[in-house]
């Protein structure tokens, strides 16, 4: 028997004329659950299960990835419907994003794979040198984990690969929390990163998302290059003083980070002593909003401030109260700041354009009683590539003020 | 008698009940005509002339500039109607646009003021070393000439202050197009600048704008990082080699400068030569639609490509047509992108904005039979800032993707 007619027939999925067919074929990689004909059998696949994707003339369109628990009940994996997903499959993406890379950054430290733009739906893969860390937020991810792993370990040489469940998208997929090692041990300490001239720790168990944002990198050297020699800089919802450290190394005298979680200001701190900044670092935990009313109570200024707060506005539902606390944090930044000196401000917000998020900004600046000019609008970089297709939004927008 | 006394009394105008005086307040810098109370003594302003605003309920709410011949009938000065528009007020704008400069570039190269985000509006002024390049693009700046070069000389210490009046906006003051040396003399040849690595020739007298284009630095800069060693690019609309010279710097091995100006090309070989890089270099002179439709006639293949037309839709009366120029653009030139190599596509059309722009350009890359993705969105650099109330178009906009 040969390989093809030993493969089981393929499953075989249908979109509803109503379905945008043509979005698809232009390379929009999902079906929305009310899109495809809900037939029993389609409705049986068990979730992750592939299948060739079909318009509504019968006329074969690719390769999906099923999950009928999904809002998004189909991923395109490959425009061709006879694709196997096997680990050359995978090394094929993989070494496609790794070239990439290598030719974007100097170290192995960054965004290996960034889901859909990668050709991935769902997978997103950080690396940090010898490490990588995957997160399978897809449920054919989850079970084609072993074919990916061994992929990666072919194609990048890590010694280890390590799962991390905590992201929130497996809920909507229906599946688990539970984190692992794939590959080799997962490290008992956390990971120096080195970014911007700084060492960032990086813990890549028991941290947020995978240990690092690594896709601030452009927007902290860019707050890097506003520090004049002896500037006193505050970083607020700094986490491991991503913005703080880029700056102390840039010569800043002081910076203060700002954060709500004592385990991330420690390893902000352990950053600044494997930079050698700790006699300019000052941690100071607590909630944002009653830390930048104390300042200012106090009457402290600082010569360059950074904001970087979580999604206030996740989801349509909640854009207005989101964009209202974007403003309230605008305000309550803008009298920090030295005159003459310079406010950054970001959203990681899908529902919060660029242009409603900088408008709040504006605005809060000016009931904070400053004027402004905008100097630089960042997003995250280029190791966070987007399909054209899914770009309208861009979730990271950081906007760079300057106060008289 | 004091100053005070002698000074004539200032004229006022006023606000109609429909203006917006709110956003006037919160720095919106412009009072378009049929907001202004037009009666015989306001028409009969000299244009450039100075004014105290008043809103409707005769509070005053600042000093303006006034051209009855204008659309923008009164741009803004000072929210202190009493202020002095002398060579001091000019100095302190000026060390305010300086001081911004020279933290964020090492050498004397850059655009000093930026018009009304550097609160001199629609006074543009580009420094190439001792050299200032003035635009006097408003009536009240044109009057106030002289003030503002002893202001430059004394602020930035520059040998020769240059007045360039080839700005289309002139003409809507009701201003010449007769350019002079306003102090010192004009440069006899082209001037060397040196940004990203490469030597810049710009024609300070006789080139288009100011003679460089400063603004596309940072995006310059980003071209550059995806230069493989070995790689072949191409610059198209070059004018005198902005990305094509610094992709030389990363080490292309040969970059095709394609532009319809003669001058520019051999400005653009001369920055070649200057920089060393003459063996790498060959200039195209041609229409861009021609050039681009024969290379692709041809079969030739680049590892990047960068398009950087004239607005193609600089109003909001050409947008659509505009938007079919720069998806032709994309179009023809993704089959000139070699696989895994990257486009970047620029725009510097107010009416086109940035969501606009890149659905057109990822829109002509699919007809262009290319699949890609959207690694980079990059803007004007930071010494072009904007105000935040008029930021919602950010005329130059520049896309970089990376195609199958």
């Amino acid at each position: 028997m040969t390989a093809s007619s030993s493969a089981p027939e393929r499953a075989r999925v249908k979109l509803k004329p109503k379905a945008n067919a043509r979005a698809l074929r232009h390379g929009f990689p999902w079906v929305y659950a009310n899109e495809l004909v809900a037939d029993r059998r389609t409705r049986k696949l068990t979730p992750g299960s592939l299948a060739v994707l079909e318009d509504d003339g019968m006329t074969s369109m690719g390769l999906v990835a099923v999950n009928p628990e999904s809002k998004i009940i189909a991923r395109m994996l490959d425009t061709d419907p006879a694709a196997e997903i096997n680990q050359d499959w995978f090394a094929t993406r993989l070494r496609r994003a790794l070239d990439l890379r290598e030719q974007l950054y100097d170290a192995p430290y960054y965004r290996l794979v960034h889901a859909e733009s990668d050709g991935l739906p769902g997978v997103v893969i950080d690396r940090f040198g010898d490490i990588c860390v995957v997160q399978p937020n897809a449920a054919w991810a989850e079970t084609h984990l072993e074919q990916l792993t061994a992929a990666l370990q072919e194609v990048t040489g890590v010694a280890t690969v390590l799962k991390n469940a905590s992201g929130r998208a497996r809920g909507l997929e229906g599946l688990d929390d539970v984190s692992a090692a794939l590959h080799g041990t997962a490290p008992e300490a956390a990971v120096e990163v080195t970014m911007n001239g700084a060492t960032y720790m990086a813990d890549l168990t028991g941290g947020q998302k995978t240990g690092l944002f690594y896709d601030q990198r452009d927007n902290h050297a860019f707050a890097a290059k506003l520090v004049k020699p002896g500037a006193k800089v505050l970083d607020v919802f700094s986490h491991v003083g991503g913005f703080g450290l880029a700056m102390l190394a840039a010569g800043a005298a002081k910076a203060t980070c700002v954060d709500g979680s004592a385990p991330a200001l420690e390893l902000a701190r352990q950053g600044a002593v494997a930079s050698g900044f700790e006699d300019r670092f000052t941690a100071l935990q607590g909630d944002a909003f009653d830390v930048l009313t104390q300042l200012s109570d106090d009457g402290a200024q600082f010569d360059v401030v950074i904001c970087d707060p979580p999604a206030f506005a996740p989801s349509k539902q909640t854009l207005e109260a989101g964009l209202r606390a974007y403003e309230r944090i605008a305000k309550l930044a803008a009298p920090l700041v030295a005159p003459g000196g310079y406010l950054g401000l970001c959203s990681c917000s899908h529902a919060a354009d660029l242009s409603r998020f900088r408008n709040a900004s504006a605005r809060g600046i000016g009931r904070g009683g400053r004027r402004s000019q905008l100097l630089h609008t960042g997003y995250a970089g280029a190791d966070h590539p987007q399909l054209p297709q899914l770009a309208e939004s861009g979730y990271l927008k950081a906007v760079f003020f300057r106060l008289d």
